[in-house]
């Protein structure tokens, strides 16, 4: 049996997604920037993804910039909007369980002379409401806060962060990170006050190559790639328009009968977790999402144990799989306060629509055959 | 009847790059990041479509570095590589026959306190060698120098300028802009002394969304998107693994049997001027290029006859199709100094390997019929 868990890292894509970009490739493979009717057509892909994203949002089509993916989309968030408004003052405020593609573009501005305040988190992953007030100055032009943490799945309030913000400051930018957010939860930027808002398209079963960053209206902010002046200047470079096309019909559908599909995703987390946790040894650090478990398995080397999954078709990942070069220890694992004991014993398993309940049953089936030899071995 | 000539914009995709892309996104949907047998698949991907690149070139796998397309390589090549070398001089050159995503970068480092010097072109839109070696100084840190015009075609000498650039001063870093050049021509950066080389994959049949940049070992450059270190830390970011192993694939087999390929292209190119200059009040801009012709029709505006020629299937570009908010008038025409008369009247006519020779025949029919209703309805 085969167990895809690594859905965190990136899922398969829609069969629907392949054949519309399948079609574009062959027969409407025109450059939108062309005049002709070729031209034309490759345009509507665009402007059609454009408004399928825009609904799920609840926003404008001219509010979504397409990129080639999650991180451009943080490092223009990022980079772009601190550049446009350095001269209203230099002070950032983050948070400690960042992804590398938010945390890296801002010791880059660490480096440009910006000052970062990194907010802490509990045991839960959680930041602190009054942590952040406390923390928003005048020259605060811009927060980033991730929604779902890609490690353990720990889900910020945004709603809440995005009123306080506005409360303090109404001048500071509010970004959100929302690539293992948006799919697993409906995602309102308006109702709650974001100004940037990043996606990917390979974590909801869109293309790989692909992203986008929602841009509230005058948001002050300047891109981060220069050419030809496509996307209103905002992101230069012909257009991905079988990548495009793939990504807003993937979040046309990821967004169809979606309760559905989180509740059974969920049902798929909760099932797992329940058996996992009869096992001895055993924490979970899971947070709020549906689609994320972080379980550490005490005396068990994480990649060990990975590999040892991996042979019986169990795919997983140790810490977030988005990053390459990433120190053994977790980042986020660290700042939820897990002891050494744990922190290089933990896995990630994250589930997607096209999981099943026989798969969880089989993986816990190969934990529980496993790690009993394991931790001999690692005891010895 | 329907004739695409527009390949200079974009190219149709090959159906065998397709195949790979679809077995990619359907079955090896692994993220390369991941630790497992899905990620390591993924990479292999990956890496065959570097080996692949690089023998074309003849360079090591370990200088190709994957992008999101021509205008990301060429923002990083210019961007990365000016910043990094800043403190050995603030000394740029270039010239006046650029795409924009080279001269906007070349903008936006002016505005960062860079000098650049555009090296002019003659009527063929050549640059001169004795204008390149008196502009050298000792604090050019870089010479950017696109290989093959996407306006008219024209064809730099790159060898000699390599050759000459390094000559005067070793320590000046060459970028080409091969995004016309590549897959129409064999490059040989090693030969050439090339240190940085852009291309696009939608210009040789292969996807759009993703090209490279091939960066010479040990050539100082800078990241230009940050995050979780993939690609050596050069380009964060998941790889888009099925746009590159399209890519790679594309690049194969643009270069098997490239000669008889490019004399087929090269064929239709000398068969259309060869039919279009025996009609009156034209003038031909084209360069050396084998897939440009670059045609000024007297007495007609060239969006109405592109109009005009779309209404018959006929499909073209007037001056570059790749910038979408560009004014009216050419950079490259006027630079090749083409009187008003003519340049905004002059069309291109681009041409792949999927065109054929009755295609050409009935694009020079409908230009017959065309020429002498519009120049009446012009002079009116």
């Amino acid at each position: 049996m085969e167990a895809y868990f690594d859905n965190g890292a990136t899922t398969r894509v829609f069969s629907q997604v392949k054949d519309i970009m399948i079609k574009v490739m062959g027969e409407d493979y025109g450059n939108p920037s062309s005049m002709h009717m070729k031209g034309v057509r490759a345009e509507q892909y665009v402007k059609e993804a454009k408004e399928n994203i825009a609904k799920t949002l609840k926003v404008e089509p001219k509010e979504i910039v397409f990129t080639s993916g999650g991180t451009e989309s943080n490092n223009m968030a990022l980079i772009g909007s601190a550049m446009a408004n350095i001269r209203r003052g230099k002070h950032i405020i983050s948070t400690r369980i960042e992804h590398a593609s938010v945390y890296n573009p801002l010791f880059y501005l660490e480096e440009q002379g910006f000052e970062v305040t990194y907010l802490s988190v509990d045991k839960q992953g959680m930041i602190s409401l009054e942590e952040l007030e406390a923390a928003i100055r005048p020259d605060t032009i811009l927060v980033s806060i991730m929604y779902v943490n890609n490690e353990i799945g720990s889900v910020q309030p945004i709603d809440q962060i995005g009123a306080l913000i506005k409360k303090v400051n109404k001048d500071t930018i509010f970004h959100v990170d929302a690539i293992q957010g948006y799919g697993k939860y409906d995602v309102y930027p308006k109702r709650w006050k974001i100004d940037l808002l990043s996606v990917s398209g390979h974590k909801i079963h869109g293309p790989k190559g692909v992203g986008f960053l929602y841009i509230k209206d005058k948001t002050k902010i300047h891109p981060l790639i220069l050419g030809g002046g496509q996307q209103k200047g905002m992101r230069s470079g012909t257009e991905n328009v079988p990548g495009i096309a793939g990504l807003g019909l993937a979040a046309k559908l990821i967004y169809e009968d979606h309760e559905s599909k989180i509740s059974y995703i969920r049902g798929l987390k909760e099932r797992f977790v329940r058996q996992v946790m009869e096992l001895p040894d055993v924490k979970d650090n899971s947070g709020e999402a549906p689609h994320i478990a972080s379980i550490s398995f005490k005396g068990v080397r994480s990649e060990v144990l990975l590999h040892a999954l991996e042979e019986k078709g169990v795919y997983v990942s140790s810490g977030s799989a988005c990053s390459s070069n990433k120190p053994a220890i977790s980042g986020t694992l660290k700042a939820i306060g897990l002891t050494k004991d744990y922190y290089d014993s933990t896995l990630r398993f994250s589930f997607s629509i096209y999981n099943t309940a026989e798969e969880i049953d089989y993986a816990v089936d190969c934990l529980k055959e496993l790690l009993p030899v394991l931790r001999r071995f690692t005891r010895r």
